[in-house]
């Protein structure tokens, strides 16, 4: 198995010095490819889907885990479109840019080129293997796919549509791996070949996560919990208040940028406090306030301390009256993931030191966090949002798959030190 | 002493915080007063530096060691002199880019931000202790000094002025802090720091930066070595190829960015060949040939299969007519260290063809390697040259130093999936 892993991975490798050179139109033409023949076999995958959907349902799984593994045709015309839109946006790669002259003449820019090859490593959504296999591809990258053992027939199924249509645009072989191997010795291998996969992204629980930074040699990019705030200063604009509170927390609480932590300045607190615990409770949400939040909503519970640090991904808020501004930047940047964070107010300055000082991916004002999302932001899709600060931050389209590299033009320099 | 130094990196974590809000004008303050206050008070850096290389000579280094470890009254003023460089650059810090407007309204952006807190961890020249404290605060970061054993009491010196100077300036305390304790137990404990650093950047030998590497949890940025190529084309300018063969080689042979292998196409070798040969041994250069190389210089070595991998960083030089470009391209994907590569070509199509496909931190065409460094490519000061693919790539500055989130403005909108 470990000879098959290196060899495959190999593969990539030369594959991915052939991808670099690849045009656009090129790129374009596979992904459309692509996106149409997931469509026309369709039933190829749902037949290998239901296979898999019936082995997972024997041995005890969630109803949330059978939902995230079950394709239909609607999930399959979506990962298609997602396809279709990938290649609709602008190429990265060769884009020069900040290129100047040196007062000796040479012309030093930066060029945008792939990174190589990129290992995706997750769990069961099998419509992240198009996703990922189309984000990387698009950006000139080899991709190394490694899904859950349970979703094994249908990402075979899907591979083996995208990597026919690969070679079809005349892509190099190689260009689309999947590791077929289940059991988790084949991650650990993976892991280790740093001189052939410049990138490796886990996608999936937070045990997953810490097995991959914990054993690897390569550079890994981390989404970590999405612990997100909200704080609603004293200068808010109150309606505002509630309909953003209310979207962070309800529209779909089980993702990492839904709100996990309401903060409301004192001074606000007893005339918006109670109408927005009362629509949050009436939408099913329960709620654990800090002592002066109950004073104001005695039906709420007590917050404990382990509250201010929980992601519930759940119907569940924690709520605390804060004296200042400056008592909820310190909450933040204690309890706070890094991830998403929110403040409503019409106060110029409060919003711009509110939008300075928070340290997280994405600071919003007088929006929900529900936002923070890659196709949100104009990146087409997303192949996941950085919590970590280097290379990556926040949510992260296909143009973060590249790098860049220094060239430099001359005519004849030679360097001449001091020293 | 594990607790001592989880003190000093909460304490700077706290200053971090602190820091990333300092203005540029506060900041120029202060390394213009760390520059002063460095000259001023050369006596006693000078002195603790006598102590340092007494020690060192006792315990039987090398000419070279102690050579890098002693200062001297140029060298301090150099070491000031970078300081004040990098206050006159502009401040990267609160810049706000690629911002624009999403279809609903929301204004979405990248703000640069300072990361954090920065560990430099190195070796024997205590002149990186100024230029790694000087180019961390410029961008924002506090920082955490681990220099060599052998620089302690240089360090402890300069750090002390430093300190001063930063407190004077009213950057708060833990802006700057030298980790004292000499074992390398204290390393390791500081690679566990993965909640209160951001990121560590090893500089020093191989054995140095496989240790971080292996043993940490923070992000690394590594500066590995520095296998260059220099490819003399067909269509090259035979004169000009020759000068920057030459400088490339001699001009600094023990830097990571000097040549070590020369790659000649075969139909300008017999003509180009012998006449720099001849002048490379004149410069006192062992050249190890290829077989054809050696057909047209007879007094080369044979090179092994190990000199195309070998970084010598000494005059010596392997030698290898390749049959085009094609050809020079595999030689240099196969052994090149992604450092710098140099093309000497006056064909425009071979020229882009080069700086496209090279796998490399810098690509240079009609120039020398030994300009792959950050002051020659105008960053100021550098600390140091990441061979790695992720967030920097080449010479890196002070705005390497630095990462952004995204900030979004909004007017209230709230998010309405589709699922």
């Amino acid at each position: 198995m470990v000879e098959e892993i290196r060899r495959k991975a190999l593969k990539a490798k030369e594959a991915s010095r052939q991808l670099a050179r690849v045009s656009p139109r090129q790129k374009n033409e596979a992904l459309k490819g692509m996106a149409e023949a997931l469509i026309h076999q369709e039933a190829a995958i749902l037949q290998a889907n239901r296979q898999d959907q019936e082995t997972a349902k024997g041995t005890g799984h969630s109803a949330a885990f059978l939902d995230r593994l079950a394709l239909n045709p609607r999930r399959i015309r979506a990962m298609a479109q997602a396809l279709k839109e990938i290649g609709a946006l602008p190429d990265p790669v060769g884009e020069v840019s900040e290129m100047s002259i040196r007062p000796n003449g040479l012309m030093v820019g930066r060029m945008r080129v792939p990174l190589g090859v990129v290992g995706i490593i997750y769990e069961s959504r099998p419509s992240v293997t198009a996703d990922a296999a189309g984000l990387c591809l698009r950006a000139g990258n080899a991709v190394i796919l490694r899904g859950g053992k349970e979703a094994l027939a249908t990402n075979i199924a899907i591979v083996d549509i995208l990597t026919k249509e690969a070679i079809r645009a005349d892509l190099p072989e190689g260009s689309i791996t999947l590791i077929e191997t289940p059991d988790r010795a084949a991650i650990l291998e993976l892991l280790q070949l740093d001189q052939l996969i410049d990138l490796l992204i886990p996608r999936g629980g937070p045990e997953l996560i810490r097995f991959v930074v914990e054993n690897s040699r390569i550079p890994v990019i981390r989404h970590e919990k999405g612990l997100c705030h909200t704080y609603v200063d004293e200068d808010a604009d109150r309606t505002m208040a509630e309909e953003i509170v209310l979207n962070a927390k309800v529209e779909r609480p089980g993702v990492c940028n839904a709100m996990e932590s309401l903060l409301v300045h004192e001074r606000i607190a007893s005339d918006f406090l109670p109408g927005v615990a009362r629509r949050l409770e009436e939408a099913k949400v329960e709620l654990r306030g800090c002592l002066r939040s109950r004073a104001l909503y005695p039906s709420m519970k007590e917050a404990s301390d382990k509250d201010w640090d929980t992601e519930y991904l759940d119907l569940i808020l924690s709520v605390r009256v804060v004296q200042d501004l400056e008592e909820a930047l310190d909450h933040i940047a204690l309890h706070g993931s890094g991830l998403a964070e929110a403040i409503v107010t019409q106060n110029y300055f409060t919003a711009w030191k509110f939008l300075r000082e928070v340290d997280a991916s994405s600071v919003f004002v007088n929006a929900s966090t529900r936002f923070a999302d890659g196709g949100e932001f104009g990146m087409g899709a997303e192949i996941g949002i950085s919590t970590q600060k280097l290379h990556a931050r926040g949510p992260m389209g296909f143009r973060e798959l590249t790098c860049t590299k220094f060239i430099i033009m001359g005519e004849g320099q030679v360097r001449r030190s001091l020293s």
